[in-house]
């Protein structure tokens, strides 16, 4: 069994989609449970508990919501500590719009979270950009689901972002799969 | 005068084409001087005889043109370690595709090379949201001409990334003309 | 006069010290006037009514405490909307420990909390160099003062940040000067 | 049978000593094997060839060393487009200096080979804390050896840097191991 935690803040429930597709993704594998939290209820023993953990953001100037920062310095740093959750798998997603042409701050959401998860060392699941529905769907650090365009009009996640999103939760799934029982890290 | 040095690599002419745009934006600025560099022709002279530095590259696996950074190593280095730079003015711009619906490495290149200017003591100017042509020309950082599209099919830069590039190369003209012969940094 | 609004948050009291010595460095320039202010106090006004803003966190898993990203999420958005800052001079500061040998999260503590600078369309003051001090004061980004060693042990930031801190307040409420009043950003 | 590519490039003997370290850990593994490159000499069938790889470079400026970047540019580009890699393992590692008290550039250098890995769709294998010796010798992203003072005086890399090293390889191999033959990715 590979138990992956997804947890999220959303403002109009754009990311809370993407959380709820990565989850329809892990339970597409066989061996796939996913439990999925807001950020503001996350427990560390839903953390420990779990094989996996996903963090998803909406993209909130160039970096991650507050709420999923709270979560992480109240619940994750007393893990991080105690080297409670070393060796488990990792993965992240986001939301945000086009403005800029590129989609500002997306990539170093992707990556403020992404650093937390290596914090705690947790063996990270790239998006390899042969990912169907990438080009529109996800940058190499993960999904990314535009919620509005580059004149920051709401316009909703895509099909696309939404169909990587669920084909991440199922390559975390795997991960955690593979990796689940092997000691890998020397201590 | 304010003597703007404008540094690039460039594979299909792009890059090149947003260096002249930036180049004819400090033009635009009565006491604006450009001189435009590739990335292998720059000397330290060059550097060390302007009062502002902007460097541009394409996005190359989520980073800089390796041309680029071996000018930084074997250029800017040494002007580093005498600390012969520090208090000029800089900025950055990119291009590359729309690929990953974000623009994957557009944030992490323009980023890669700010930090070197950083490193060098220079006052960073950045790419405000209200510039005109931003939503589709620009991130934070700089200037981002969308060469490809979200296919990686090339479509080169657009007008509105050339205008942003050229306000971007007017607005650190202005930014040189204020700090210049000001005496900002303690020693 | 160059006004300038200090925001930092203090877990033990260590980035409280490093906000209070980049004070006195602003008061230690002729014009220099400084605004201190903790994370959850600071209001849209304090802002708008700055020359200078700079931002002050400990390190907290490798990104900046979730005080300093719910103000940030919570009252700079607002005026990022509505481009109210574009042009002030900002920058930033850390504390942490060595932890790791090389303080593992600060380089990435500062970054993202200059993101949200570049963001807002302030000018970014690096700190140089050859600021007396910073072989164990700072970093490109900004002051780092450590407060723990490699083994996470309280130490108390040292003179030395404290001085460089002093130091980056007094560049950049000179930096203030230099740009107030002049109109650098094309709109 | 874990094949690990250590990929460095090194200016004065200290990151390929870090390179040879992290070669001694992968072969401590029953199933490990190590090939060592100079990024001049890699070939793109080195890379094919592996199961697992691993970048090293000094911190020039902070970020990596232009070979390791003229080498990515111009081997792993192209398998980056064919997606010739997605699905190995990855880790990075780096050499500095302390300088600035958190050795300055150190996290953006292990940071900007890290991209690359993630962009060539590997899964990528942190440094835990509670690995033995890191509190001297490593950051979350990989190993960093400090070859140089706070003053930026030369005293070598340290032997708690090369064990981390070394454990840091070994973790790799296992990763490597645990992976190697599982379809984790969805295409």
């Amino acid at each position: 069994m590979a138990k992956i935690l997804v947890v999220y803040a959303s403002d109009y429930g754009n990311t809370e989609k993407m959380a709820n597709a990565v989850a329809a993704g892990v339970r597409s594998v066989a061996t796939g449970e996913a439990v999925v939290r807001k950020a503001e209820e996350v427990t560390a023993d839903d953390i420990t508990a779990s094989d996996g953990i996903v963090f998803g953001s909406p993209v909130h100037m160039g970096s991650m919501d507050w709420r999923v920062k709270k979560m992480i310095d109240t619940v994750c740093s007393g893990l991080w500590m105690q080297n409670l959750v070393v060796g488990k798998v990792g993965g992240v997603f986001a939301t945000g719009s086009g403005f800029g042409g590129a989609g500002g701050g997306a990539e170093l959401t992707l990556l403020s979270m992404l650093n937390n998860l290596v914090e705690l060392g947790l063996i990270v699941v790239p998006l390899p950009k042969n990912t169907p529905g990438y080009p529109k769907g996800g940058m190499q650090w993960g999904p990314y689901g535009r919620s509005a365009d580059e004149n920051l009009q709401p316009v909703g996640v895509s099909d696309d972002a939404l169909a990587v999103a669920r084909l991440h939760g199922a390559n975390i799934a795997r991960a955690a799969d593979a990796i689940r029982g092997k000691e890998i890290f020397a201590v």
